[in-house]
């Protein structure tokens, strides 16, 4: 298994990028799309556990679109082979000062494209 | 790439299963063995952010071992063809009344056997 292939980096840093632009904008129907519209595709959020893409997209229907404006740092992108990667980075928001975010992806690469089949967001003092 | 073939479930629940012995038993050494020795290891624990296999390994060796005892529960493993897996579980634990745990991993096979790469562990108000 190749790590770190620069293509598939590429391809996920892609995905991973548009996704924090539909987070801050909120662009629900782009975020939804990102997720695996599976029955097994997870989300531990900042206060709830979502199970199931069902779960999920009711949830960013939901959301209040104010204030996830953020700034990430650390972030880190690593695939194994052609199909598998993880993306994990650190953010602040000016609504939550004094704390660190940590956001961490689990991406597979289906004939669709690449989707998150497994998704942890906390935060914790900084 | 299939989805959850029965004999590679097997096998990453042995494994899951193995990781969550070594934790509440605080096997320093079994835990540093089942986390990927590599830099771009990442862990996101409940109060830290630990990049790469040291980092992870120093916590480990620091951490007190009293008060790991905790309940599983709604563990979720998927895998994703034979070399690439997640796995989430909720937990509680005695000393953290009130609280729901989450741990999600990212585990993916390497020769030496399956080993986490990713790990994001985080409480909140249950």
């Amino acid at each position: 298994m190749e790590i770190d292939l620069p293509e598939v980096v590429a391809e996920v840093r892609k995905a991973f990028n548009a996704y924090e632009v539909a987070l801050v904008t909120n662009d629900v129907d782009a975020l939804n799309t990102m997720f695996r519209d599976d029955p097994r595709t997870i989300r531990y959020g900042g206060g709830e556990n979502l199970y199931g893409y069902n779960e999920i997209k009711s949830f960013r229907v939901a959301r209040s679109p104010v204030g996830l404006g953020r700034t990430t740092s650390r972030t880190v992108i690593t695939t194994y082979g052609r199909e598998f990667a993880t993306a994990s980075t650190l953010y602040e928001r000016p609504s939550a000062a004094g704390k660190i975010g940590r956001q961490m992806q689990t991406w597979v690469k289906f004939p669709e494209g690449w989707r998150v089949v497994a998704a942890h967001v906390s935060m914790i003092d900084s």
